[in-house]
């Protein structure tokens, strides 16, 4: 069996309901996305290749803060951050801050075959990217009306505290379980509207947002950044099973559902351990997320 | 009591023994970069100012592979990692890739102290280190004349596998617990000998190279960055004492000792728990380290 999960980042609820178009135009995104990933698994591809294939579809969506429509720094800029990892050997591949690769997954990618690093960050990954086959685009292209609007907003209330306090939808992410038993993870996000140029949040480090060891789970997660790398929420949920004993959703509901509040931090994490479980948690309003398993109907939901 | 640890990288020996003035120079730069951190412990101070001036001793110090004396990138160039973090609240601040920060450690400590973010990188870190009253200095002010010489050596071999096989001496950190039993960790880096511009290794990761938790313990890592930011070194040291029950000898044996070489990886750390406990264990040949607690003798050794 395969399973197969996608996140569309977790936060506050919009002002008002979300119109119902544009809640159809977020649900046949996150279908897209799982139809991607879902391919790969069905014509027994690898765990990795799945959720590469979910997150570039996810970046290509407008509608998410990841590539194509991410939100903008405090500057006006798109400032891009992703990672992979194989659960199979513990490989694994970052990029940050990147203004002019399409799909900052895919670079993410390269830098796990292509290199001895894992973690490329700025012009050093810019440069590695002119190395590969990569499209790369102005860094217009990532840049939305809708977008530019926001940040006029949030400059308006002056306010990256009240930020930090209402994380906006968006970042991307998806965790795979495959037919071989083999467990990935990937991640992708414009980080956080109005953010300082050069801010990495939790998205694109490994133990973070991102995470993926066959022998405990893949996870992806989305929400405040900052908490995120404080409490290394990825490798939180793997060591709460390795060391503690805890089953997958025991440890994510500890983690997320406990720990998290207790700090004052919100947010939501997927993620799927080597028996193909799904466990999907957040402790804001809504996340957009989706998932299916072999044989099973696809999931998707908002709220 | 109080307890004080500081590291001065590990890895292989050098081709022939330290010949014995320039192991003297060695033992007397982590002599004054002890000496920095215990003062503070001394005069009732907190952990993070002592992580702080240890490994700001340790950054000036060009026999250290960290700010002044750093490795050089492929490029020849300086660039710079480093984080801090307190374990009272979980405060995190982080840098990456810079260029013209005296010392790296006190731009990270200003990313905690003045900002809402934790991890800045590149320009943007730069921008932000304008903004502070941080001593700023030109590129070569890091590049020393037998760094050079070392970054020729790595390119006549043609060799980053072999960089990777052979981390260098050098990484610095500290880790301390002050006399109200609040932990900090710091960690300073040049990364790796020939690295591509844009790397960044576990140093400046919280969860990697660096992390504090007064319910648990503050480390600081040295070795292969790949491997650890896979590991998820530092925190994973953590979890095994806050979810396995283990002590933290036993958690630091178990990580260090058992799952590294069984991953290839070599490397050690240093780590101190909340009752004051300091425990430091490498697998390399050697490692530079020192330590004191209040009242006792400080010891600092190579091998």
């Amino acid at each position: 069996m395969y399973a197969l999960a996608i996140h569309g980042g977790a936060g506050a609820l919009p002002p008002r309901p979300l119109r119902s178009e544009r809640e159809q135009a977020f649900h046949a995104g996150l279908a897209n996305a799982l139809g991607a990933g879902q391919a790969v698994l069905e014509r027994d591809g690898c765990a990795l290749d799945a959720v590469e294939a979910a997150v570039t579809s996810l970046e290509d969506n407008a509608l998410f803060n990841a590539a194509h429509g991410a939100v903008l720094t405090s500057a006006g800029t798109a400032e891009l951050d992703a990672a992979i990892m194989d659960g199979e050997q513990l490989r694994a591949g970052a990029v940050a801050v990147v203004r002019t690769v399409r799909n900052p997954v895919q670079l993410a990618r390269r830098v796990l075959e292509d290199t001895p690093h894992v973690f490329l960050v700025g012009e050093g990954a810019e440069r590695f990217a002119e190395q590969t086959q990569l499209a790369r685009v102005p860094n217009e292209y990532f840049i939305t009306p809708d977008r530019r609007r926001q940040l006029e907003a949030i400059k308006a209330q002056a306010a990256m505290p009240a930020a930090l306090e209402q994380p906006p939808f968006g970042t991307v992410g998806a965790v795979a379980r495959d037919r071989s038993g083999r467990l990935a993870a990937a991640t992708s996000t414009g980080g956080m509207n109005g953010k300082r140029p050069g801010r990495v949040g939790d998205s694109p480090v490994i133990g973070a947002g991102t995470y993926a060891d066959n022998r405990s789970c893949a996870v992806s997660t989305t929400g405040h950044g900052e908490w995120f790398l404080r409490t290394v929420q990825a490798y939180d949920i793997a060591a709460r099973m390795r060391y503690g004993g805890a089953s997958l959703e025991a440890a994510v509901v500890a983690s997320i559902e406990q720990r998290l509040p207790h700090l004052g931090a919100s947010g939501g994490l997927i993620a799927v351990e080597s028996q193909g479980t799904i466990v999907i948690r957040y402790n804001t309003p809504a996340m957009f997320r989706a998932s299916v398993r072999s044989g099973e109907q696809a999931l998707i939901h908002i709220y």
